[in-house]
């Protein structure tokens, strides 16, 4: 029987909460499926700067370098907010995003039916809805060097490589060969000298995928079209910074924010994460939904297991459980008939598998 | 009698048509009220381009200087799209706001009661929206130092002084002493250094303003804000990119983009546009809205001529002509009673005054 060590993050406010009814759900697949799944935990923000002085303890990242996959939870909240930059859960974010070499942050945008009226968007505008943001995640403004504040004037670099953009470039293309074949780039062509670098970089790249359609957009233009016409797109491709700004925007705009999961890949490892923070206002309430971070896991199960079935059996089962009515309370207006807490919908969804 | 000189930029696309009724409303105005308007035309853009050589011709700066304030269309088409960098519509305008020292930004994001079904958001979430944005505009990312690209590496630098900062600061705070009495500031001050002295400088302006409200908002949650609920918000402030994404954002929350104004202004001048781009596709076709450019003029009165009794004229006609069901294309969808063109909204609207 296969066996994979899977790296466990929970982190901060509800984090603990939706990842263990994440790794219900994993065990209920496995069960079901041809594999065992051992599970090490590590910490990371918060909980990390609490129980050991630092967001990221030395020993997290070469735990994760050697389990098959992370399954991570959420960090921050407001009782870390005044420590300097560098004892901030953020930055333990970012120095694992960083070390582990994971650049590529995929973040899936898809409308549920049953949910389509939970977006403050019209359904008609969002029914159907399917997009993958690859947003590009170790390099850009977060990590370009030289960086300075020194109380008068502060500044931060907007730098990519070419290397950098194929490498992104490569990843979204390759998505766009299994959809619908159409890549956007977004940038800030008219202006940036590095968004034009980009820019020429994915037209040169584009040479190599005939099949699929390149487009440009400007990054104002591109947070207006999600609003105005989301359907439009099928993968989007950006920078850092540009990514970080469009993928919640493309959340919020197919609504169901609780529901959307994430993955952090590089080429020796990935995170898998939901889309949504920690919440630690309703941390410890048994009221979050732990959705975003069963599909994280069935993302998981997918790109790093590469165990296809029990991905699509959790993906499955989400449906069901949706369409039958369960909702944790974060959508219990929409269509609800049965209110459950996290742990329950994390027992109704393992049921269902 | 009064007498105000007023510097035209047409520019390109559908600019010349819906400046030319801004100009028709204005006379209507000005006639009705106690002072009169001289015009002179100046070139930027495409246009420029075409007939000098260059974006910006030399005299455009120095005649915008010496006017009481400017009118401005929109600049930009794909004709000019391949030109090097130096010699693109942009750059011309970059240059003219850079030039003129116009480093704020206003962006105005109100839903007319009239069209609250032509948002893609559903009716309850924006109606009664009213949102100012204030956005920096000579600074940040885009006029950073250096900046280069060399084909394999290239960067921007995003940099703001004390100083600036408190500059932009001020006209949000003063604002929101008009209005609701709320700022929001955005930034990415969990990343960015020069966001962080953002948000320092933001939070000791504040004490100047007691009575005014300041809150700061993660540039990523503010764009998913903006879709969520649209309503909380008073006046956002943030830099260059920030609020070239956010304010775009804004504008197609509300809806209509035809109907929106925006005023950039500065210390020795102010420019007055709408925030709709040239629309090179229905130029000429006489179907472009020149609703927001009459707003623009609207506000040039206000803010720059003092007219505050005119500048309500014409916001008065635009909303009973809205009332009465007159409609450009754009909008033809939205409860229309009669479909107008340019020329016609032009002349109804100066009717109405
Ligand atoms: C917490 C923060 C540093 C992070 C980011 O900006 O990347 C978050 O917004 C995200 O998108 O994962
Ligand atoms: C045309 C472009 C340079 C400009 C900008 O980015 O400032 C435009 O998008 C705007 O918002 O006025």
């Amino acid at each position: 029987m296969k066996k994979y060590n899977i790296s466990v993050i929970k982190g901060d406010g509800i984090g603990p909460e939706i990842v263990d009814e994440a790794i219900k759900v994993l065990d209920a697949v496995s069960g079901a499926c041809d594999f065992t799944l051992d599970y090490e935990e590590y910490l990371m923000g918060g909980i990390a700067i609490d129980e050991t002085g630092v967001p990221l303890p030395p020993e997290t990242v070469p735990g994760v370098l050697a389990s098959d996959a992370c399954l991570f939870g959420s960090i921050g909240g407001e009782k870390w907010d005044d420590l300097p930059r560098e004892l901030r859960p953020e930055t333990g974010l970012l120095k694992l995003r960083e070390e582990l070499g994971v650049y590529a942050n995929l973040r899936p945008a898809i409308v549920y039916d049953e949910l389509v009226n939970a977006s403050t968007l019209k359904p008609e505008v969002i029914q159907g809805c399917d997009i993958m943001v690859v947003r590009e995640l170790i390099g850009g403004i977060y990590f370009g060097q030289p960086r300075a504040n020194d109380g008068q004037k502060a500044y931060n670099t907007m730098v990519y490589t070419k290397d950098e953009i194929i490498r992104i470039g490569k990843q979204a293309f390759e998505f766009a060969m299994k959809r619908d074949k159409r890549v956007c780039s977004v940038d800030k062509a008219n202006v940036l000298e590095v968004s034009q670098l980009w820019r020429d970089t994915m037209n040169e790249l584009s040479k190599d995928y005939p099949a699929v359609e390149l487009t440009h957009m400007y990054v104002d233009n591109a947070a207006m079209q999600l609003v105005r016409n989301p359907k439009q797109f099928d993968v989007i491709v950006t920078g850092n910074i540009f990514g970080d700004i469009l993928s919640d925007t493309a959340s919020m705009v197919v609504g169901s924010i609780g529901l959307l999961p994430s993955a952090s890949s590089g080429d020796k490892t990935a995170v898998y994460e939901p889309i949504h923070g920690s919440a630690p206002d309703i941390a410890g309430q048994g009221i979050a939904n732990p959705i975003a971070t069963i599909e994280s896991a069935a993302m998981m199960l997918r790109y790093s297991l590469g165990e296809e079935k029990a991905a699509d059996m959790i993906t499955n089962a989400i449906k069901n459980v949706l369409k039958d009515g369960y909702r944790t309370k974060d959508l219990a207006e929409f269509d609800a008939k049965e209110v459950l807490t996290t742990t329950e919908m994390g027992d109704v969804i393992a049921n269902y598998i």
